[in-house]
């Protein structure tokens, strides 16, 4: 099933879901068709079960640079940093996540919903502490998402010269006080 | 040529790329397919017209909505603002400029770089004029352009039932001044 699901990666991640196939799949995980319809139905199948997968990973991986005691905006730069990395370790997540909207909208949905569900939730969180100050944390989850999401594409996937300590300095000194002078 | 890439922009849309028809675009349109291959040469050759066209549509609809005499962080509101509300007016602005992640890299790539060099260029007069504390401005215009992307996918196309003036002032206040308290 690992296997399965690593071969799907590199299968959809380089001919995009249309040119995708099932035997393609075991071919680059080394098994036979019938162990595929074992766990999956069809090319659709997997692809969910991919996608699904990478959004777990994605958030196991931001979760894990997370510090026990970090707060605030500390928290929200670790996650940041935590998934640059991941991007330029995994380029191939953009193809795949980004190919859902139109091959499985279902899970493209529910995989950015989650996200914006544990930002905010990191947020309120902040909020109690005293590490946040109160506001809109739908809203601002979604705005820092969408950064985070782009500031991956472009420093992660397209160009990954400069160090994620730079990127994650001047969004954490945003969330921190702004862009206005003070 | 206009008639063409409107009904282009409902049949790409509708149906996405690969489901798209040179035919369904003219009948749309309702003009002769001859006249279609006057201005295109291909299925591909107007959807990349049709991008470079919606991509120079939002750019006008943000230069529109900014006071002549706005600076700093209030141009960014005004910018925010009219991108959600051109997003709840053209809801099939995802589905097309997405796609061409797919569909025509180089044109998804320009639609983006050539958006976040218009924030840079708006963040670097602001420094100029004391509006916009100095910073790596360049960073954090592609952060500002992924919030406002996210925040028109969830707030214009996915649900748009809360004003556009809330949305823009939460995300104007994290520009202002942050989200950590003061």
């Amino acid at each position: 099933m690992r296997r399965l699901l690593d071969a799907a990666a590199h299968e959809f991640g380089e001919l995009g879901f249309h040119a995708a196939s099932i035997s393609g799949i075991t071919r680059r995980a080394g098994t036979a068709l019938g162990s595929f319809y074992t766990y999956f139905n069809s090319k659709e199948a997997i692809f969910s079960a991919l996608v699904t997968d990478m959004s777990r990973s994605v958030a196991e991986a931001a979760a894990a640079a997370m510090g026990a005691d970090s707060t605030g905006v500390d928290r929200e730069r670790e996650a940041l940093s935590a998934f640059l990395r991941f991007a330029r370790d995994h380029k191939e997540i953009y193809r795949i996540i980004d190919e859902a909207e139109f091959a499985d909208p279902v899970s493209y949905r529910a995989h950015y919903e989650g996200t914006a569900r544990r930002i905010a939730a990191r947020l309120d969180a902040g909020v109690e502490t005293g590490q946040i100050a109160r506001g809109d944390n739908e809203v601002r989850a979604w705005a820092i998402m969408g950064a985070n999401v782009f500031l991956g594409l472009r420093f992660g996937v397209w160009d990954d010269s400069r160090p994620v300590a730079d990127i994650a300095d001047v969004v954490a000194a945003i969330l921190r006080e702004g862009i206005a002078p003070r």
